[in-house]
């Protein structure tokens, strides 16, 4: 699949210290070098600036370093506010008690318009520089958000959320048709909007929050329409447990996605979590190239576990990062790379000596290449790739490690060090 | 014991939202309240100020609220430099490629100076007001930290750290009596000055590095001086089996220390880590009243583990917290009490469903009054306790939380709004 945004005029040329991955394991490293955007896409990297491109407008960054944007595959923009407390629950209290509640606040489009400001604000600001995105089961308030989201250049999916069943009283949809016809709703106030960069993602909860007949009813929207989808698998134990009195007749909790046509294949699919996925859902994502968003942070905060991301890595599975704010208290892909490699580290030590840690490049990879292909070409500085750019700098420069490797390594780990000077999306300078 | 520090002239009144901990699970909440500090020390919190302090001088912080002081229980000061990088090796790989050689560097006392002043200012602007350190082999480079660390306000223990064997060949003591006179001069330097807030500490690196003669030549300091000791203890299971092999007698790595009269009982003890200890071990340092210093960042970094911090609290154990910058590479506790409580929750879904997770009331009882006992009667806001407070603001009140517990547990989750208002440390406001 093609990047989606289109900025065919952009030609330009950045310099400074460039990093991109290669593949999971190598980096590729070019001090003071030339990064160029031709017709709005990433033509390559140059110790030596070609001929044909010195009369572009060049920015000279110095020392800075250039990467690609990072690509947050999960989070969920309501639970902004209060991300960060009542951690002390488990998943499905932590829903009863904080997430649901909070949700329903937003039938308010005053309400949603002013949070949903703050957080569009925010996410503008943090290193991500695409997105999917839950909203709530509001239409209109899921229209605000994009409508927002659109003006701060990013890019992103963004998807209303469907849900029938146990939710609470006042938050919830209470039919399948109910939640199709609000689906519709949602799909056509999209389609009246002229967004370049803002696309809907159909967005079923998860399976106990979705019948069969609402599951069945959104497949076949995505069947018309082709819009991808994102949800929630196998995050833990309880859930599971409660998938399966629920759905008896599914092979697996991925199998109810899958029996709706909500699970790969021609329907490009995010699923968040992957924590416990037994052998015959690990191969259903396989063999459909569904995409894991592993969310590291909120998987420790909710008590959920670790997922076996360095065997999903060598199996070939499509695997990026997700801050999973609110279940992730920060929604900084910074502070998931580190995350990521820290519970890998554990995982390596407790559970399996076998898979050994993540390393940092592979770190790098996931919250760039890993979660960008999701978007098409994006997240390396190669030929055709979309032009998202992050130029980075130390608010002290007082501790820079060598090589450049270790700096960004560095930079990576210290969130009071970070500052982000420039960042560009789909050729389009955001700030 | 009593704290060490003395202000005896100091009398006022601080007003703000007062939390501290008055057990591990039970938090102290007075909104509005006045925090009396009276002949240095702590006199008490009041909802209304009784008649007798309405003279004294007053601070009123508004909204913002205020925490007793934290304590960092352990970290390697001439190790800040790199903390975030080299992220990819295990405990004794990590030692020999970044430790060691950027330890040995400190000999210089230029490069000692201009570190250590660094390293200073951060930890006086960060949320520690209490700190156990470990510098170099280098008496002179270790007094030179002291000097800085005294400027600063704080209160420390800092120990040259002692090891002659095991290290690299150019940074290591040459011989157990080469050691011992080493430590002798250092502490002899520190007697030549008039610290007020910094104190001595023995500091055997860990058994490894310290032959059997040394560890005696340490207890005979500690036995003649009375002062206190600080090491590593049970960090990473590689380590473990190289004790046993080096120290085949030693019926636990602890008794490798117990041998030297340096494992608690008449001498105050920190070990850092404790995360593979065995039954007899736990025993020992229970009945020695050793402090064990949790360092959850340093465990997941450097892959060494998760210690059953719940099975030690509800066994008695003294247990503080540890940055252990730079297998930490974060100097705040507020980041230690997230990773504390996250890895406990790890421990609880992975490794043993019957330790239950921390609480963020125990999270942050371990940094206040956990760590803090060790400096005496120190991390509360009871009547007289040494005058630690910190008064803390968010950067935006955009997002905060009721009631005033959430709104804590919420600044500690999110760095990006962390704002130190004002560091009281032993009745003196540092900044």
């Amino acid at each position: 699949m093609k990047d989606q945004t289109k900025e065919g005029q952009k030609n330009f040329v950045l310099r400074g210290n460039i990093i991109y991955s290669k593949t999971p394991q190598e980096l590729s490293v070019t001090e003071h070098g030339f990064l160029v955007c031709s017709g709005g896409k990433v033509k390559g990297v140059y110790e030596t600036l070609p001929k044909e491109y010195r009369t572009l407008p060049l920015t000279d960054y110095g020392d800075a370093m250039i990467i690609p944007g990072l690509t947050d595959l999960h989070l969920h923009a309501p639970q902004y506010s209060y991300r960060g407390t009542g951690m002390d629950l488990t998943l499905l209290d932590w829903l009863n008690t904080y997430t649901f509640p909070e949700e329903e606040r937003y039938q308010d489009e005053a309400y949603a318009r002013l949070q949903y400001a703050r957080f569009a604000e925010d996410l503008k600001m943090s290193p991500t520089c695409r997105a999917a995105i839950f909203a709530t089961i509001h239409p209109q308030a899921s229209i605000i958000l994009m409508d927002l989201l659109e003006k701060t250049g990013l890019v992103t999916f963004v998807g209303k959320v469907s849900m029938d069943r146990n939710g609470s009283k006042t938050y919830t949809e209470h039919s399948a048709p109910e939640a199709a016809a609000s689906l519709l709703s949602f799909l056509s106030l999209v389609r009246s909007r002229n967004y370049q960069r803002t696309f809907p993602i159909l967005t079923p909860r998860f399976t106990p929050a979705c019948s069969d007949d609402l599951l069945m009813s959104i497949g076949q929207v995505q069947k018309q329409t082709g819009i991808p989808v994102q949800s929630h698998l196998s995050e833990n134990p309880e859930e599971i447990a409660w998938v399966r009195e629920l759905c008896p007749n599914a092979s697996c909790y991925g199998d109810t996605y899958q029996r709706a046509g909500l699970f790969g294949g021609t329907c490009r699919t995010i699923m968040a979590h992957g924590v416990w996925c037994p052998d015959n859902e690990i191969e259903m994502i396989l063999e459909n190239g569904v995409y894991l968003a592993h969310c590291p942070q909120s998987n420790t905060n909710i008590a959920s576990g670790i997922a076996p991301i360095r065997k999903y890595l060598d199996l070939g599975m499509h695997v990026g990062l997700g801050s999973d704010v609110a279940g992730g208290a920060s929604l900084s892909l910074f502070r998931a790379i580190t995350d990521a490699i820290g519970v890998s580290k554990l995982y390596w030590r407790l559970i399996d000596h076998d898979e050994r840690p993540l390393t940092f490049a592979e770190g790098f990879y996931l919250a760039t290449r890993g979660g960008g292909s999701f978007f098409g070409d994006v997240g390396a500085f190669e030929e055709g790739f979309a032009f998202d750019a992050l130029v980075l700098s130390e608010k002290s420069g007082l501790y820079r490690q060598e090589p450049l490797i270790n700096r960004l390594e560095q930079f990576v780990y210290l969130p009071e060090q970070q500052q982000i000077l420039a960042k560009y999306v789909a050729a389009r300078r955001i700030f």
